[in-house]
């Protein structure tokens, strides 16, 4: 359905599930009240603005529930909408559109306001090389439709998930003794398709993490000035990614330091939802 | 496993799908570095304040990837927590602790801020009698997770899912021709064990929905003075429910109108996340 | 599909996992027998009087098996209908046809028959008020369909399930200490959406449960005379439910108390199969 | 968990799904008032005599909800019950048991009833070689329980579905021209480990299927005088079914025929439920 | 979909699963790259003479992925295709035909190589009446489609699972302390459409399987010797099935004991893949 | 449960699916024959000498099926086993046993065998540094127990899925117009964690690989010579895989080329079964 990262089959599946979970055992009022051949024109307009994500699953949603429904697209994602942009017009059985109204908004509000939000991120970093990118910190079993928000708005994507490439933490150096110990152990069985990341703390870490190449160095919590000196040090030797403390004020400074790339979960986490409606 | 409203058979699942999601094909970074049998204690430590919910749902995180977990928990779900606080100590299989840590406080830093800001909410009521509700906008497919959350920090549930109780919105009204006409029609098909809610946007919209005995009356998006007169119009005929414009600055104001509860989508779409994280 | 309560993208789900029970590894008669693009002309024919429920299922599951299976129908759900009616005309695909007769047929001949009997007993009512209502006892994952029979055959629905409404009964009670005892601490919590039902075997009970403002009593296995003295101290300040006892023979006599409804376990749970055949 | 063709871990699953329908957003009346702790001792006691099916489910189902249910049983699967009788005492967390009750009586009720429908006809039978058998005239996605039932209720088995044994039909042998072709085609592809049953109206088709070896030989709808000279033409060249008319009043007559096996939906698809309760 | 055994729609989730392990979180290099729009024409090529088995699956896989793809198939399964055939055109969607290939061509080229093995066992047997037929052992979940391949290349099938045919081994035969045993036993309660097979290593097994009227006497690892004389002891008595030791230079002269099957699990489990590429 | 890759968890449902497609309806020849109290203990022995692969997942059938099984096991995955060994003893409920027998050989045998076939290949790579690595082509639905096989054998592993790495084969390249136009469009939206792989036929693409600096580069099809030529132009500035016509024969020369790593589905798609069995 929609244009990246989303396959039609799996998202199809989400959304049943998640009209099961809306409907129960039926839409009670809609089903008693409105006749089963009833039809309804609606226009899904903004109230806020911001960038367009999840238009496809709109429209997946309500034909999920009648292949009696049409829609007319005026925007797609990735677009500025402006309040009062009219994204869409929906037209067909009214009871699938009734019934279907607050599914459709629970994902195009929150996933446009991840790409809303994103997009402020990326914008605040100017003319920066460095990238915003998310983390795993995502709501349980909603993950996908996070990345593809995140994506939409601007975003590089960071690892998928914990099969996606290598990150020793804190906690893994320690079982190891050492970064290098670490990344020698790992080396024995990693596929050479994936990369190592670590997380470094430290300037001596970033050292050790250089020496054994690392593919890619996370300068964690540090602040801008450590930072530069790292990216002196690591001198393109590998990929730099700046992490902790980065919000709308601080990433434009992050960014100056000549990091790569700047994760943050806020871009996910902490977005709300943007005003998205159905007016009849 | 917790205290209401979650069956643990049915978290489960839950619990399961969002490992798989997180794991996809394997935790290299631990598998391939940790061995089967090492061991690590950890501490679930909070590092700021508000009302603790999902400790039960961190256990069962653990537990599905190994029995060879052990939680001592010192908090429960609803209890106020202070930043620095230790929530629970996990001790045991060091893989299953350390592939399993970001899925568990994704649940937990997430429940525990609905719930925080559930409580402030409440808290801002004061002494009036009436209640933080919440709303059907909720993360597809996390909706269970948020009603709990929800309940634990002090609101009353709105309605769960659309076979849950009447909701006569505008569109359904106009189909129908009248709050009347549609009560009526509905009423001939509708479970005794159903109450009949209806959306009121004017005092004559009220006066016919106190005429028609509707259990539940709307006052949607009304200012305070109307509401008072709507309040004063109904008395004690319906509950009544006000909802639109509802913040932490408005709350208080709203309660003294005399409204019974006051519903709000922003204490489960809005929160943000608690930041509750595990120190080996 | 089916007009009410049944979503056709769930109704869907159950059809595939009945015809998977059915068909095992394949129909290997037909397979082995029938050519793939045979065609077949049946009728739906009914060998007794009743209420057709299940129509649109029987549709959906010829339409599961093959897309080349056209259905013609002379009679929708709820209609009366007489030995020796055609119901529908299916033609298309031989082998899916003959490959799912067994499971359509096994769904409209339950359904049917419960709508049949569930009609016996509201008109057995007579011109009494009350109506008939369902309880659940049903079988174990087909609650769905038996709640659409149920409709379908004229009957309100009691509850779908634990989550609708509150039922306070014996061994509740026990553990509050009284009825009241066990509403007050109820509603502390209950969503002001729910409904709360108390069963009373006794006149004193029924007194505690109007004091406490019960939405709902539910007068448990009580005689005529006993129920008519309840309808008399309710008064109309709450929903009469009479239970026990309900056969086809009392239930007219039950219906003159005065309840407003009547719940009965059989009309779901000890109808049997009205006999639906198809000819080819 | 059940003695025979239940696997416990198949069982589970539909249990799991039982529960899940029947508590929906959770069992609110059982969470609000009773604590987590709180513990019952309850009765599973019959106020019927019948034949005991289902008494493993029953403990499958307390057990599913919580590990802190203990169920001592005193009679087993099989067994003859007598009004009065207690069939089990169940002990432990009081929210399971409250919770999982209703869902563990649909369960046994309804097995026990077509246990008990099973022996009657297979006791009208009396002392010819005779054995009563089922069909696939079952409630869609419960035939696993309810053959479970008429195995445990003294029937032999028919096929469990269509990919089982060959059974053709008039339509099966109208496309094939006669049931001389129809075999023949068939035998080309069959697995010799299945056999071929013949569903004969007729003299002249029984003198064909012996012909052509059928296994089986089905005799439908034909009176007793009939089946009798059917039962001497095959003259234990295959085995012989008779179908149709098949009553409590019937069966005994049928089975002095001399046919081997006697099937009937009855057992199944007609037995109601037997009066199974628990009592605190 | 395909011809035989397979339901279109059972396939279709097993497709969609497969799809789901090969795609991941989406197919980057695909998604990143070719625009939404952009179609393709590809070439289902063979590289190897053999039997084709599959196409439909290849069909249905693209389709999964997309509506707008078109396959125009010029052989179908069971037919022999020749080093150089174009066995299908497939055009349309870009992304589609990408994406999908590779789980498209894991079916087809093991399903392929499974019925051209099996061939090649059946071709072996020559003018014997003997059948070659396959095993239980198969690859874990993937049976379905194995066993539709072995029918494909001329196989008769072995029973499907445990609960198709009563197959009595040695370890069965101890605990009951003879085949004699063994089979009344089991008699009792088995269904008539059931057949029995007796798995004998020796000639005084297979005379008391033949005294016992066992339906299928197994001769386990005889040479063509004993085979021989077992046939001729067995005199059409019971269907007789040669296992062991059965390979393409065996089978000709295990054919010629006059034995009725014979049962080789090499067709399934040690076929290769045949080589089917996609040329775009 | 196994040691790296297979989460428990999720094994647990692949054979809890591979146990219902053996079981169907029930293992009827031992619930037939065997007390439910029976137990039995068994020996699995190997007769072929190999690298062991799956001993857990024999361990999890068996207790999938009841908890009354204990298994004793004398060797882990990756061990090499020689002809004769008794790998494990099994006791316990003979039901289980004997139904989980096949469904448990049908993992190890193959699992086994793809191990033993993984380790022969690396083996003749000699002391080459080279690796040799799977491929995508696995058997539907089974991925995850191929790669898990792959890696005990001692290979490395290639990509997971087609969300792990960037492949750019000739489809991809002919859509862009150059290797250089695909990797500049790629990189404005490909993760930092994410390596990126280029598929080159001839000197001149790899030329143009190593000067967009692809991660990873592919020598498809080339013969040694070419292949020498390529490592040294290519001179560690990108990892190096070699595809192509690789057998056992070829694997040591292919090796000395200087090749990183030598990809080949041979090790799982041609692999077959290593003969391990139960002995009672």
């Amino acid at each position: 359905m929609t244009s990246q990262l989303l396959q039609k089959f799996i998202v199809k599946e989400h959304i049943k599930n998640a009209l099961k979970e809306d409907i129960g055992y039926g839409d009670i009022t809609t089903d008693f009240l409105i006749d089963e051949d009833e039809t309804l024109t609606a226009k899904l307009n903004t109230r806020q603005d911001g960038i367009l994500c999840g238009i496809d699953i709109v429209e997946e949603v309500f034909k999920t529930l009648s292949k009696d429904v049409r829609i007319e697209k005026y925007f797609k994602d990735g677009d500025e909408i402006k309040k009062g942009d009219t994204l869409a017009v929906i037209h067909g059985n009214a009871r699938a559109i009734l019934t279907g109204e607050r599914t459709a908004l629970n994902y195009i509000q929150r996933l446009s306001a991840i790409a809303t939000e994103t997009k402020k991120y990326q914008d605040a970093i100017g003319s920066s090389k460095a990238r915003i990118t998310d983390t795993r910190k995502t709501t349980p079993n909603f993950r996908m439709f996070e990345k593809y928000a995140v994506l939409t708005g601007g975003a590089r994507l960071h690892r998928f998930n914990l099969s996606d490439c290598i990150m020793l933490k804190d906690n893994h150096i320690q079982f190891a003794g050492s970064i290098t110990n670490a990344i020698n152990k790992i080396r024995q069985q990693l596929s050479h398709t994936h990369k190592i990341e670590v997380e470094c703390d430290t300037i001596e870490q970033v050292k050790e993490a250089i020496s054994v190449k690392a593919d890619i160095i996370m300068l964690d919590n540090m602040d801008c000035e450590t930072m530069k000196k790292c990216v002196e040090l690591i001198d393109n030797k590998a990929i730099i990614e700046a992490s902790g403390n980065v919000t709308l004020e601080t990433i434009g400074e992050i960014a100056k330091t000549g990091v790569d790339v700047i994760s943050s979960s806020a871009i996910a986490a902490k977005a709300k939802t943007l005003d998205i409606g159905l007016d009849m």
